[in-house]
């Protein structure tokens, strides 16, 4: 018997910064809808999900930051998405801006979620490598702010058991180190899920510029493959108020394949029938940890 | 001022088991004078480069094996290798099994040297992540047996300060491992060496021997990316004794690129000028360790 895990990767095309919550939920009830249509058990949708990708400006008034945040979830504009999801027995997740009141002290961070089929939160991953500056860079065609408007996750990559395996999820600049993958399926992770936002002007390398969407795979491709688990890669893709981001949305085998990918900048889903029983192929054999991995050999990866 | 060294990865097909080590030298040091024709600087050879990949047979005679190691370097047969080398002002690395008799202990290695212009040894290091198994397994088509003949090296990754920058070396196995590239460039390694021998088919999970070279590349493209650094990737090519090792050698730029690849399966030379400043583009900038490196978010890398 397999594991069979039907997977949906729900890529968003642009979203301006008038654009109202309300608006957003509306597209994602429609990929969800579709998804179920397609047996998908799982949609994935990306980075920031429900607001454009706001740490592009620069704001000195805080009630205008924390517009773009959430202080509670389900909230009265996400609740149709959770109310719809459950009514199709569809599990989900996405990112948001996520601010918590706590002990007088106002916290905020770059959060993503998964929801399981009956409507419950299962999993909640707080950002931990925010790229970017904190100070306005005016020299910049666009900011990018995030750690400026975020505080960095204080929690380890963490999994939780649901859609009967063991998942785990990251954060777009996540993806791109080799330590996220690690920690997730050192404690058992057989898929990871990522929404990001990628623009494809990076202000510190331009001449990097034309390598961002391989970048973007390399990272993916590898971190499956090393650690023998399954990657979706969801993007907020498309013109985005003047700002150009990637998309090339797509699901990862164990293998390092990309095995499903949008071909648009737009409302995507691709769909793929995801085994979670193959990771065994590569962590039963050439990455199995406890026989070939040296720990003492790798004094500086944890050093601070 | 650029730090420009030209770098010459330099594939050898396959090494019978009767070929004797001055065979194989005279084919590197006509591979040595092809480079030195180009302008290179370091030329860097395989791993196991001396003899074939004897661990694919099982042996009971202690002797029957040791007669692969070598007891001192350089000795008589690869001298004419230091010499030529000396004589051409040109630099290379290589691998060989180490025999070492230490206080009344014989201790054997698989093991990379680096050589300098002048003809010293000027880094060496011993495979710290040994695939295979360590017991005959009949029923493979041929063993692997790196668990057997050789001990795990038992000192981490290091670098040496050569050819105007500082420089690594790794084998085989451990470019699959992201633990190798970090490692050695958090101690500030610029570019990576690393041979191989590899084969086609791989028992454990023949249904992933059509992926052999892409995760070859795979694997080294990332580790080059993630951490900004040149790789130099050079293999055991072609049919050995039977056995189908990929080749596809490569140098690797520190944006993941392949920047030169080996096109045959034999004794063959690809050459690449690299500037080791370019790994700035890209550790300064978007994997800058100590802006956005996490380490107490990784408690699980280094524990044993």
């Amino acid at each position: 018997m397999t594991r069979m895990l039907t997977v949906g990767a729900a890529q968003l095309g642009p979203i301006a910064r008038q654009d109202s919550r309300r608006d957003v939920v509306e597209r994602m009830i429609a990929l969800i809808e579709k998804a179920a249509a397609r047996g998908v058990g799982l949609v994935v949708f990306p980075e920031l999900a429900l607001t454009t990708f706001f740490p592009r400006w620069f704001m000195e008034d805080q009630a205008e930051v924390d517009a773009f945040f959430e202080t509670s979830m389900p909230n009265a504009d996400t609740q149709p998405l959770f109310d719809r999801a459950r009514a199709l027995k569809i599990g989900f997740s996405f990112g948001y801006g996520e601010l918590v009141e706590e002990g007088g002290e106002t916290h905020r961070y770059n959060t993503a979620i998964l929801v399981d089929a009956a409507g419950n939160i299962v999993h909640r991953y707080r950002k931990i490598h925010l790229p970017g500056h904190s100070e306005h860079e005016p020299w910049r065609a666009f900011q990018h702010l995030e750690k400026r408007y975020f505080e960095p996750g204080m929690e380890p990559f963490s999994t939780c058991e649901a859609f009967g395996g063991v998942l785990s999820q990251a954060i777009c600049n996540d993806r791109r180190w080799p330590e996220t993958y690690r920690e997730a399926s050192l404690r058992g992770a057989e898929m990871l899920l990522i929404g990001y936002n990628t623009p494809v002007h990076y202000p510190l390398a331009p001449e990097h510029d034309h390598l961002q969407c391989f970048h973007n795979h390399l990272c993916m491709q590898a971190g499956a493959y090393a650690n023998g688990i399954w990657v979706v890669g969801v993007a907020k893709a498309g013109k985005e108020e003047g700002c150009d981001l990637i998309g090339q949305s797509c699901i990862i085998a164990p293998t390092g394949e990309i095995v499903a990918m949008a071909s648009t900048l737009g409302d995507e889903l691709v769909v793929h029938d995801c085994d979670l029983d193959r990771c065994d192929e590569i962590r039963r054999n050439i990455f199995n940890f406890k026989l070939h991995r040296r720990p003492d050999m790798y004094p500086m990866l944890s050093a601070g």
